[in-house]
């Protein structure tokens, strides 16, 4: 279904994937697909026997398939782990597409800043004075770099962007339309009448190599320190990373989470969406916080919590069992005092009415 | 209070609605008012009899009103919808303003694009190369258009919006400041080194006819096929909608609510503010998810459910009542163990903290 | 750790903040410091006697210093409240730096709008007709302005903020990237088909002096009447304010909170971050909103609450005690009924599966 213009024979992918084939070796690819959505030169994928049936019907002209399933005479590329292959597969038949290095129309470039070579810069982007952009990085038209930012190497910042200053990114960091890299965090100290007066907001932002960032999310710098994302680590749409956090080296955070200030989050951590979590907590490496659950304390390595505030896995989904049967926990323990005389019958005027069913 | 420059005869208008109006069919409108604001010139609306005393201190020059209410003499518009008919009569009186057609400087259109008679576009504006823009568009400034666009007639996009490559927009849609439309999902597998690689983004957004999108939502594009907001969905601000969501027609979405990716939502469902739906749920037509809900599973047609994880209406207000009075229960219940000798009394120092009240 | 090209002197800063000072009073200081970062030219601070060791530590050329503590011979400020003085010291040693007054190339300027003496309008800025800029105030690149806005004097814009029509700023007030201020706020009535009528958004939006607006945040106009934003209230990154409401004065709103249309927020109220309300509600001068809270309520004055429905502060952490402790509660209740013979014993086959422990 998405093509390139760029034909890849079955033999070259497999070499490509480090994976063996099976099948005419030049077959010709330029796309990929779904199973029911593919044509004769896409490559499509099987993860498992279950999908034997759209595999049968699939007009994929190639597929990726575990080792024990029969791929029916198709040709084929032979994958322990086909998703990731799948994945893989699609970035080297449909790279990136990106705009011609140079400066559009329209684009502003302070004096003092550099620009590597092969660097793209949009209409309507401005650079400000003393940053610097690395070689062929992708500045979409519109984005805005404030003063003294770094930029590695292969970077790519969407539509609408803003660098604030002093902010350093690695290289290889996709920034998607509208997220706002290094702001002032939020910090205040009440004075005497009760007005907030702000706190230093003087720290750094520093976005390691390989991070991708979505569209319209936030993070602020560091208040006097450093707010740092560190290398891999993948962040969604919507999300708001506060002031000193750390986030660790291959770590998600799907959209709408939000980590208040000093949050220290471990290498490989999966945040689900629209979880939350309070201020200077520890999350250890590998722990999973399910969607839109609230932390309020640490969360040790490999654990996994749920539910705000969040409890481990097992004891959350006892409470939440509980929680449902607990109007009719009620009403048999009104029995069990009437049996005991420890309350009236349920005939009883008196009976007040925070003893009645709701 | 909101005035435009057109004065409406109160019979136009009735006309233009078709309703029957009551007084002088010459009452000049040219604008609209809640009762307790409006002046001669201003249309403004009675629902129910409760608004009897507002009405007679109204200096609203006409009102809509319903049946069997009494406008005292007042111009009046009869309608067994009042709301709905001062929403089209607000229309009617108060067009949107468009701005001029043609190019402002400073905007930058590939050459390869299209843009139809009377398109207006902003400063700063760009049109990537192929995309085509219908009749009367209005592009406000610093609006961004990848490469391969369409977008329809009559549209209007504020200021700062993105439009990534691929998109389809219908007719009449409004995407309000910031919004961010069909972006690359969020989908990562691990590699052999717990490295995420980014699985294909490369299907498309579909944006069809009447649809609004409110400022600094981001709409994910489908990772292989489509993600769709069908005719007449309207989406509040700072919402989440991931790829391959597929959003009914009529349906809408209150602010700061996200659907993960896959989420099939019917017609005429309302989200309310701040819900959340994991992956791969159908929502049936007309169902209702309240502020906060937390959706792990299907939502049949018509159902209302509350709560995270959400239950449905009922069972969510007992659980609820039930919790506010869970500690009370605990305190009756520890009576209960001890009057039957299941536990040592309270001054028994034996007594485990675990069975202390909090 | 921040510096400045600004040296001042210790006597300097205690007059300036109104404080006795201790050591010499020529120590020069030109930047501010956490106690652990600090080098000799920075200004650190002491909350309380447990960050003795760390002060002694310390590389600080001064420190402020609550009475009591001793600084060791160090050059010292004392202070009341460390904390505030370190804020306000920081903001003499550090003023926030602003760009050159004046028009960079590609702002957009229209001919009826008027900007006020040292204003500084970025790259790719456009103001709308008839707008307002008041003196000294910046517009960083990207920001739109779109007609009849008014903005006062000394503020600052961050890059890609949208300012809607009408909308109206005091001094002082800062405004981060991508905010949009003023958006049609969400508002339908269904007509005869089930299709979505906008109801009138014709309000406007004020936002006072000494405002502070987070990165991406949305707040709307009102709809028939007037969105406010009062003195000194200070809104996060990725918050949404519906239209009509009124945050009052000194009010904190954190990140990815959002509130319904007509909420009436009172002075000194705080809502942590992703809490929420419900439409027309009224909280309190100096309630306290726990981070996501969901109000369904009114909350009185000077209340703590907390949790979605929000309950107050001990009736939360009491339910949420209980409910932690629910499972438990079932399993002895099953004991009471056993014993009470209200029910089988768990041997008996009988037993129906909702009676099974989850």
């Amino acid at each position: 279904m998405a093509r390139s213009g760029r034909t890849v024979r079955l033999a070259e992918l497999g070499e490509f994937l480090g994976r063996p084939i099976e099948g005419a070796p030049d077959t010709p690819l330029d796309g990929v697909a779904a199973l029911d959505q593919a044509g004769p030169r896409d490559l499509s994928f099987v993860r498992s026997l279950h999908w034997s049936a759209a595999l049968r019907e699939s007009g994929a002209g190639a597929v990726l398939i575990p080792d024990g399933l029969d791929p029916g005479g198709r040709p084929a590329i032979r994958s322990p782990n086909p998703s990731l292959d799948f994945a893989r597969a699609a970035q080297h038949l449909l790279p990136r597409q990106r705009p011609e290095a140079g400066l559009r129309p329209g684009a502003m470039v302070a004096s003092s800043a550099e620009l590597a070579d092969g660097v793209s810069v949009g209409s309507g982007v401005t650079v400000g004075e003393a940053s610097r952009i690395g070689s062929r990085t992708v500045l979409h038209a519109g984005v805005h770099i404030y003063p003294n930012v770094q930029v590695g190497q292969d970077c790519e910042l969407h539509a609408g962007a803003v660098v604030r200053e002093g902010t350093e990114l690695g290289d290889r960091v996709i920034v998607h339309a509208g997220a706002v890299l290094g702001g002032e965090g939020f910090g205040f100290v009440s004075d005497e009448k009760n007005a907030r007066v702000r706190t230093p907001q003087l720290g750094r932002l520093l976005i390691e190599s390989d991070v991708e960032i979505g569209a319209n999310t936030t993070i602020d710098r560091g208040s006097l320190g450093l707010t740092r994302v560190r290398r891999g680590a993948k962040i969604d749409n919507l999300v708001q990373i506060g002031h000193n956090c750390d986030i660790g080296e291959d770590s998600i955070v799907v959209a709408q989470s939000g980590l208040s200030g000093g949050t220290r989050v471990g290498r490989a951590v999966v945040f689900m969406a629209q979880a939350g979590a309070a201020g200077h907590l520890t999350v250890g490496d590998g722990a999973f916080v399910g969607a839109r659950a609230g932390l309020h304390k640490d969360v040790a390595s490999g654990a996994r919590v749920f539910g705000a505030p969040a409890l481990e896995e097992r004891a959350w989904h006892r409470a939440m069992a509980a929680l449902a049967r607990l109007p009719d926990l009620m009403r048999r323990f009104r029995a069990v005092e009437r049996q005991l005389g420890l309350r009236s019958t349920p005939q009883d005027p008196s009976a007040s009415d925070s003893e009645k069913e709701s």
